[in-house]
């Protein structure tokens, strides 16, 4: 596949913070000895006061060229960290370097819950958080049909599929735990940061597409441009009319007619985006397989042709007026 | 306090990476269907399957001008992240920049079941984590004497503390939940990095004295030289004769006589670093008010002076040799 070569990484400041957070207090409960390292003196814990939770992980990276005129924000999708953007799991760059080499300021996340965010005690989040087995993901984000085997006889990947399948247990180690009841605190989260760092564009993944649309409905003038990469959550369609000055891109991978859900997840979105074009909106989607560009996976950050798609979203921005 | 004028930053590759990780099988739970984002279809998840667990990440950045002569190994300390590296809770650059400026090739990780390692299910690991108040580490930490408390005049900070209190909240916000119980998969997890990047150097904070020196007497081939930062854990001393050909380097603040575990907790490691010395190895140990630097907390890396206690390790560094 076509891919263009790209600028040299040039990272000439970076760091983290976090963002939001909000203190719970906790009392009545027995004081523990809880020994941290084995040899180490006991420590006296209380259990009782504050814990600081729902607070929200970002990394950025200022190249030497910014070319980009507002900053990037690289929102992953659900059970996933940050990582998503960072390296695929074949070890090929991804899309943070990419976006870093084009010239942009990109700050990358850890949603509330996952990775660097830290997550909460079940006294303060009582419902159980999900975990994936490495079976599940490999139909759900459509890289064959059915599930993983760890017996290679066993599993069966799509004809032509792009994800680096020799990877893929790579990319199941990036897998996190996830709650399911956390939106409305990483919404809170999200919207801190963009009142941070943003005016900016959005580039969002999967679940991340609530988050996105919902967060640039709160803050139009903070959020210029929304990129949503299958989207899998969704925005208020009553807020429709807030996203008229929003340009979005909306793109989808391959396989999503063999797939259960996939049909179903894509039409709520199209739905949606006409709710944002009658509204006076600019709404762009593209189904790579109608552009001649088939084999994607959901992971289309990963697949083998992550720089194709990462132009195509580029080449969108720059058409969009935001680059320099 | 006199601070070093850094170099710049200029990274010209980075990217990241999980090592380590098992699968372990569940096998006999019925069928879930949930709903992982509001308004998207359904997913049927089998929790019977396959976990990987116990995998570690890794992130590297690589300067343009390669100072170092190996890499240099960044392990935090037990409840944290690599975040603990990254940029001070007052928004100051941390020691990750300070190495990748001074020409190091630079790796920070997540040990095992922190951040963006991930973490297992109760079946899986049948121990309850453990979560700390904000309250506690203030005092723990050696910031002031006993806990923290939101109400300023209720707390209080050791006279001439360098620890930049009013980011103590974003500090907490740093703090993850944690095991003590997964001491043995962190080991096989960092000699796996060990074996995948090395020779090189390696530091670590407080919880990571184990690891480190552990992993240090498993791959004295590995790991050429030690930075132990206030240590709360440690090697074994059976296996003191490991380290005759890796110097070491320990490294305490300020306020250990004041506090009712310091002063065991560094007993403890001096005992060793005899071992170490009486097996032929080279230790120096550096307690900083004994040179007249005072005021610094558990948390060197993000006090006031931590470009000043990183400049010292440098020069260590670089008098042992391993600087081009």
């Amino acid at each position: 596949m076509a891919q263009s070569k790209l600028p040299p990484l040039n990272v000439v400041d970076m760091g983290s913070f976090h963002v939001g957070g909000r203190l719970v207090e906790i009392s009545g409960r027995p004081i523990k000895e809880v020994v941290f390292s084995p040899g180490s003196a006991p420590a006296k814990i209380d259990p009782n006061g504050n814990y600081l939770v729902e607070q929200m992980y970002v990394q950025y990276f200022i190249p030497k060229d910014v070319k980009g005129k507002l900053p990037i924000l690289l929102w992953h999708g659900g059970g996933l960290t940050g990582v998503t953007y960072e390296t695929t799991p074949d070890g090929r760059e991804g899309w943070q370097n990419y976006f870093i080499r084009k010239g942009w300021k990109t700050y990358v996340s850890d949603a509330v819950e996952r990775g660097r965010s830290g997550w909460a005690s079940p006294d303060i989040w009582p419902t159980e958080p999900q975990f994936l087995t490495v079976e599940n993901p490999w139909g759900r984000f459509r890289m064959g049909p059915g599930n993983w085997s760890d017996d290679s006889t066993k599993r069966t990947q799509f004809q032509g599929s792009l994800f680096p399948a020799e990877g893929y247990l790579n990319f199941m180690k990036q897998v996190v735990p996830r709650w399911t009841t956390t939106d409305a605190a990483t919404i809170a989260a999200y919207t801190e940061l963009v009142d941070r760092v943003c005016p900016c564009v959005v580039l969002v993944h999967s679940q991340g597409g609530q988050f996105g649309q919902k967060v640039a409905q709160a803050r139009p003038d903070k959020v210029k441009a929304l990129i949503l990469v299958e989207p899998a959550g969704f925005g208020d369609p009553a807020k429709a009319a807030a996203l008229k000055d929003t340009p979005i891109l909306t793109i989808y991978g391959d396989y999503i007619d063999q797939d259960s859900r996939w049909p179903t997840i894509r039409k709520t979105q199209l739905a949606l985006n006409q709710k944002y074009i009658d509204a006076g909106g600019s709404v762009d989607v593209i189904n790579l397989p109608d552009i001649g560009i088939k084999g994607n996976s959901h992971m289309l950050m990963m697949d083998r042709n992550n720089i194709q798609i990462a132009d195509l979203i580029e080449a969108w921005l720059k058409k969009k007026g935001f680059t320099r």
